[in-house]
């Protein structure tokens, strides 16, 4: 079929605040740094921005790991990549599930021919170390893995305890860090995270398209030691490395205005501080939830294992889940997400996350939730908006 | 190590004229759309941006396939994504290899347990058909493999005939037309392609992170009766066709923005036109090989085997390789390529590709590198300047 290229009109989405899972919005500076010219990838000015971009990741992930890059993946890419480069067939790995990205390490090991030994936790619950114990009795897999902040239910999942038995039964303790960096603390050497990877689009609020990986020192031992080329040219760590470190060895051309956006956002993280930020994501949290409970809704994940930056809320009873959100977007231009997998129908799942931890947009998001709820004939509590304010206000 | 935030200064590379072997630079419409408001992954809007550019795409690729669209990876995860898509530990692929990335689509299939026939043919040819079909003799693999367009060495292999050899021989035809597509005609449905990847900062001239695929009915047949899941589930196009096809199922975060920029780049392919967008890289083309046969260099692909948007020209004698490219870069802000592989320092690989394809580039290209060879006391033909100008006059 013939192009008539008059039918393809500008580029003009329209103003969006996207509170849900993610991608979240950007930053304006992220979006002026992208637009920075492009140069070759061989470029010593890129190497620099390259190497400055890996010391401030170092940073983020409080680590001293060399091997701190973004690759040219997003964050499902991130974890393939782990996985990819330090699992062999045969191999046994114990991973933690309690939402959708814990599913999809299993998946992602099986298809790597491994063994995978699968801890199910409920939906919506953190992993608890005892239940890994457990698993862990008599074992003594290549690999034990969670996610930190599952993105699907809003439960956080301690690193430093798991670590611990990882590394007792000789395993290399692998964490999803995808939507906690940025927002909570992660601190992977502190917690013997061997191997960690982490989304650009969560709470660093830069452009999806790249992700993040730590590879510690146990997994580079793993890596040469394997017996096998890594079964992924694409994301082979062995060539990556190269082009990263100091060889600068050609591997593929990376996304190399992404890696300017990365940066100036990694910048807007340090400008503010860790702690701060820390402290930001907490205190907004709480206020957004004290406006949903005033509301009478009610929090999936119990009050000590949630996440700021994720807060999975049961679904209004009487509410339509599809035609609330739908309306949600449409009049309000705001985006929330809806429950993934067994929780689909049942909880709405509401980001603040990185640049969007705002009050205002917490304050927005309780007001327009409340609007089109009463549309619906839906009754709802009164009071959210003071019970936000109360938090803010100390 | 603290970090001290001021030291990282505002991103400022400065002005490159990319002029090597890609990216090349992105034309300033593809920048202002790239900045437009990033949208959620299951926004309306951001489905029918997705649905535009797989229109724009197939016309670009001249073919009906359903399954045409952008990967969330680099033109090299484009071809990762051919190979591990379609084939299982055993297959045979031939390969034809005529340079770097044929030599890689090599490395590829054997790290999927896969037995590659190669077929080497010198860097800098074409690959004749006639020695596929020599090595094609008495066999019948899944795959038959080769370049289009050898980035490496500036070599065209034509795709129709051995097309029609991999078909005859019950084979399926992969071609990588990561630097050709939007360069010279790519009709992959008239030339019996049956698995295509490229890239979208070669003649596209959108920035680099993204690489385009398309699999036509045969490919997914093929995919359809694996006997074994896809062993990388990032890219795994059981799943993201599922994304981007009516189901809209949820795979993983797509670089929204970086969509948008190939959507408007694709624009301007098409407001341009494709026959003539061909004409102006090959007539610009003649000019940089008139100008540079007049400085006394000779091209490393024979005439008749040329690519117009990737120019080998043998390295002056008395020239210092690296020295040359970097008195280019720093003192006029122009990149040009060294050799790969065998070719290293052998070579100079000149891109003129998409957005670039200028008079202006030729002409300041030409004066620069006969001002920076002159500084190093070698000899250069004069007349380089109307030797170029007289190929645009006719």
């Amino acid at each position: 079929m013939p192009i008539n290229i008059q039918d393809f009109k500008d580029i003009d989405p329209g103003e969006r605040l996207l509170l849900g899972a993610g991608p979240c919005n950007v930053a304006p500076r992220v979006f002026r740094a992208v637009a920075a010219p492009s140069i070759g990838y061989l470029d010593p000015y890129l190497f620099k921005i390259m190497d400055e971009t890996q010391e401030l990741l170092r940073a983020l992930f409080r680590t001293e790991n060399a091997v701190t890059l973004p690759m040219s993946a997003t964050g499902g890419g991130g974890m393939e990549t782990a996985f990819v480069n330090l699992l062999e067939p045969g191999d046994q790995v114990v991973v933690g599930v309690n939402g959708l990205f814990g599913t999809r390490m299993c998946d992602i090991a099986e298809r790597l021919g491994c063994e995978v030994v699968r801890v199910d936790v409920e939906w919506g619950r953190a992993v608890p170390a005892e239940r890994m114990e457990a698993a862990l009795k008599g074992k003594s897999p290549k690999i034990v893995a969670v996610v930190n902040a599952e993105t699907s239910t809003g439960a956080c999942t301690p690193l430093k305890d798991i670590g611990k038995l990882a590394h007792d039964h000789g395993a290399m303790f692998l964490a999803d860090t995808v939507t906690s960096l940025a927002g909570i603390d992660v601190s992977i050497d502190a917690d013997g995270v061997d191997v960690a990877y982490s989304g650009t689009q969560k709470c660093i609020s830069a452009f999806p398209g790249i992700s993040l990986v730590s590879f510690g020192p146990a997994a580079i031992k793993a890596l040469e030691a394997r017996t096998t080329k890594v079964p992924n040219w694409y994301l082979d760590m062995t060539m990556i490395r190269e082009y990263w470190g100091p060889a600068r060895k050609y591997h593929h051309t990376p996304a190399i205005n992404m890696i300017y956006g990365l940066r100036e956002a990694l910048r807007l993280v340090f400008e503010e501080g860790l702690e701060a930020r820390f402290a930001r994501h907490m205190l907004n949290h709480k206020a957004l939830v004290a406006g949903l409970e005033a509301m009478g809704l009610s929090m999936l994940v119990p009050a000590g294992e949630r996440l700021p930056m994720l807060n999975a809320v049961r679904i209004a009873e009487g509410a339509d889940d599809a035609k609330t959100r739908g309306t949600l977007l449409r009049e309000y231009g705001i985006e929330i997400s809806g429950g993934l997998g067994e929780l689909g129908g049942k909880v709405w799942r509401i980001g603040l996350m990185g640049y969007n931890a705002q009050p205002k947009n917490v304050l927005l998001l309780l007001a327009a939730l409340q609007a089109v709820l009463k549309g619906q004939g839906v009754k709802v509590g009164a009071g959210a908006i003071e019970a936000a304010a109360a938090v803010w206000a100390g």
